[in-house]
């Protein structure tokens, strides 16, 4: 029943989980309308590249790509590194792995119009009809609002990966912001402030907080043992982090992958969350980039029935069916389109 | 063995849970050698009242009281008022309860020097025994850390209610600060950088997420239905808040009480806690008062071994036991000192 | 010489003096490519009506006009009105005055295109041409640098009015920001750190700190009583604001009009100016919007060389000169286009 | 006239230019009744010991010295360091230079009472009668003031050398606060929201704007010729600032004098001035520290007359004046107080 596909645009910043979280859409039985790139753990064109190469990974060229932001909205914004983890090109740095990595990769995305328009676009063209799957910072968004108040609610859903709920920080000099918030305070504060429609955040809590105790029932390298073009290919993009992570004795676990399973089986994978009202911190010192919930209705529910929920914020999720996810994406096969 | 007496010195706002915390503190077997009073849910004069009404309630007028700051250190922290809960006065609106509350009870405080000084000399004659229990917004405690920085280690350790650890605040106006810091955040953010000693932090999480668990065990007003004098004096000093909450179906449950009753038996009263490094963010729209922790070392912690934890932050509690607490001081008997 | 003509695009939000400036412009010799209108002293709806109108007076409706941001960047922005000064339609509520407003003015915008991306086209089209002139809020060509980067050198030069020079606000609440820097702030903050060409700034107190003296040398109310068509618009437009200047014993003297002034003939009009390091405070709570200057390396000029100055701040102008020029825009004949 | 000898108090940061204010006011006909020092540019131990040399060097070692804070506020406020100019010690690493500095120099102030204390017990001594004057950072006369709110009012005028009214910073890193300001943000703000005397101010802009102007009319290095003994002791406090001037071509003039001698006879040295409604910003990014005025009662004084001018800030004064005043400083006897 193709009218009961979904329709997806992936905004990323290209990195290794980026990238298994494209691969988990691109393979499922939903429609991916395009992929908005912005500047994030690598800058935008390097994320061009990757989301190219992942393309014909997966026998998709012809998904297109639009080049979003290369910068926050405010380039006095202190950004943080995450390469030392990804890889200096974001995706493992094996640029011989298959499919090769080419030079015209960073060539790629569509020439006539900035990431930004692309969404403005898509959303009025598909209006309703959008699930917008958001796991780099969210410069593009916010500017596809500031250039049209109508994709506010002409979009019919966003998933974003990012935030926080408990004000738990995944950024050095002591800050409390999650890395994507971090990264675009400004343009955060602006997608929660302004978008109208269902807007569900994967905090980093979800991951800091019940990381320990998905590693005790998830494998997550057992699909990159599979013997398939997808498993290798993503063996090589998680090589840096894995590395890393086994000196502490950790598994390259998912988080952007996680994003991307709530917005095609959103029911399914998520078995806990809470509304709320949620903004996010610009001027604070620590807090700068924060999500700031408005815990007091909460507490005292009387006190301003105007103050509503506007993010669902998930606290728990079904991460043995995100494996399994991972798992059927990596092995299901690959069309080709030549 | 008077030399294993504990020493306290108590802060206090001097509201209706303020003069329960007393009460359990005058009442226990440890010294209580002075109250200083600060300005919070209410004025600094109306707490000496209120601390000199209840000293009088416990046979102890000779427990000194100091006046200390009748105001945060920045006039334009934007303050919310509590009085809707406690009372006009702060306890209850019952001047005619026994004791009565005197005109001359605003007058009861030590003339011959502030809050402050008293807590500076306190400390520096009681080095290394002072055990401070800060009740009420940290006004005082960091004007003494500016008078005299050897206070920060004369101190013996401090207990404080106030703050938050999951970035839950309960003031309104979209702020994430809990109250006490909420009401002077340059204070807290002061004694939470600067003391050298032992600091445990009761957080409002505490209350706020532990509260309906222990509305299931505790009958959190028992102890008012006991026969003697302070457990009528205790009814008339929560009388308001609990008219209040009865319309919710809730219970005026133990706040300040705890962090009095942890400075009393801390390794009983506390059942979990974490030791983390926070401090006070200043200049944040919607954060300013409320705690950022430093989790980055807490999820990374090969980053920077410096930054060492500063607060043990009580994350659960033996309600029983405090109610217990509770029960032992209202039925004990009161000194005839006159 | 045809092609010696400037080629201006003059950004605006729509108000009395706006008017005064497009009619400068649009009389002048050189061309006016474009208009585009934002939000803020009106609406932007607004702004395009009387944008409209006004080329309807001067017989110019085939300049196209480019609606933009009808917000700053920032909801949360807290704005202030000045229509209590320019009218509920900004420009002297006086719609039957000719050319009468008309019902399809609102409607006379381009509809393809937002502000933002019509700015972008413009100074591709035109790279290195483009005299921008900017007398309302910056939203729109903050957003032009972020949707294009190469917007920040394809522009020739920037004419701003709008900011300070010395700290002088002219807002209520306490702000030390001038009106359009503290309509969006962020914006403001945008352009001066990220345009590349040459930028003449306005700021407030050539007009706060000068007035008193220009209102000796001129009669700002002069050129409303000649008897031409545009004298008569003109004083319908600023018909509120000069009944409330004479209550004050004050005229209704230039202020947008400079800005267009200067962009026309920089070298005449400019009598005095300062090139400093100049960026835009967005944290403050009394100076949020506010120009920060780098007074420092003017001070101790070895410190840093690389803090070059990036703004050229007029600090006095040819008063008569400007005067003149409106009188000659006045009086000049209109095309009739019909 | 004994009785109408003005009583002065002077809190100092103890460095070169403050040596020279400290004995402009010691050798006059007024009265110095006691010497408060603060961390500045030097550290307060320093501070005593430099004050401590100087009234030895004036025969007036029964004058009290108290030693106030030895650190702003908030210990995170960033600092920076005049040390390059003033000397290592501060008044100019000359050790031997008559008075020599004594080993017990540091030891020199009254041990019974912190800085502040010693403020509020002289202020309530002589209430109405003190003339403060602050040539540091502002840090004992905030604490003065939370220590005790009748301090506001039995002050009976304070002279503040400090901060700017036009948003001229004098300290690195882009930002627009002058040095004692920057130093402690938070002191500055509570002295200037809080005191209830006159406050004359004399801003940085009085050096920095008007600065080229005197060094035409004013020989300030002439005193230093003459043949006395504080001739040469402040050509061996001023040497290094001297020898980093000279090679700019400049001349080591007088700060910290202007507002001593501004303590000693304001009506002949202040030639113009304003009053004005100034706080001190204490949240912005470049402008933490900096004065905020409210310009716009001043623009529009019909808005709200409440806000009232709370400060006098020095435009002009009369540097000639001030240099005859140094010159009969150093010209006058010292009294043999052994
Ligand atoms: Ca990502
Ligand atoms: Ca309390
Ligand atoms: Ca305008
Ligand atoms: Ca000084």
């Amino acid at each position: 029943n193709e009218k009961r596909r979904k329709k997806l645009v992936i905004d990323t910043d290209g990195c290794a989980d980026d990238v298994r979280g494209l691969i988990l859409a691109l393979q499922s039985e939903e429609e991916v309308l395009a992929v908005t790139t912005v500047a994030g753990s690598t800058n935008v064109l390097q994320a061009v590249a990757n989301v190219a190469r992942t393309l014909r990974a997966v026998g998709r060229p012809d998904v297109p790509i639009y080049k979003g932001a290369n910068a926050s909205l405010l380039l006095s914004t202190r950004r943080t590194d995450a390469l030392f983890f990804f890889g200096l090109d974001g995706v493992g740095d094996s640029p011989d792995a298959e499919p090769k990595a080419l030079a015209a990769d960073v060539d790629a995305a569509q020439t006539d119009k900035p990431g930004a328009v692309a969404l403005v676009e898509l959303a009025a063209k598909y209006k309703h009809e959008l699930t917008l799957v958001c796991i780099g910072p969210l410069t593009n968004v916010a500017l596809a609002l500031k250039l049209d108040p109508n994709f506010a609610t002409n979009v019919k859903e966003v998933v974003i990966m990012g935030g926080n709920v408990w004000g738990c920080g995944n950024v050095p000099d002591r800050s409390t912001a999650e890395f994507n918030f971090h990264c675009d305070p400004e343009a955060a504060h602006i997608v929660l402030d302004e978008m109208k429609c269902p807007m569900i955040c994967v905090p980093w809590e979800l991951f800091f907080l019940e990381g320990k105790k998905h590693e005790q029932i998830v494998d997550f390298h057992a699909h990159l043992m599979m013997d398939t073009p997808l498993a290798k290919y993503l063996t090589a993009v998680t090589s840096v982090g894995r590395t890393i992570l086994a000196a502490d004795g950790k598994q390259f676990a998912y988080c952007d992958e996680i994003a991307v399973a709530i917005a095609l089986r959103p029911e399914e994978i998520i078995t806990d969350s809470k509304h709320l009202k949620a903004s996010v911190e610009l001027h604070g010192q620590m807090t700068r980039g924060q999500v700031a919930i408005n815990w007091f209705d909460d507490a005292w529910p009387k006190a301003d029935p105007s103050h509503r929920p506007n993010v669902q914020f998930v606290t728990s999720y079904d991460a043995l069916l995100v494996d399994k996810m991972v798992h059927d994406a990596v092995a299901k096969l690959i069309l080709d389109t030549n």
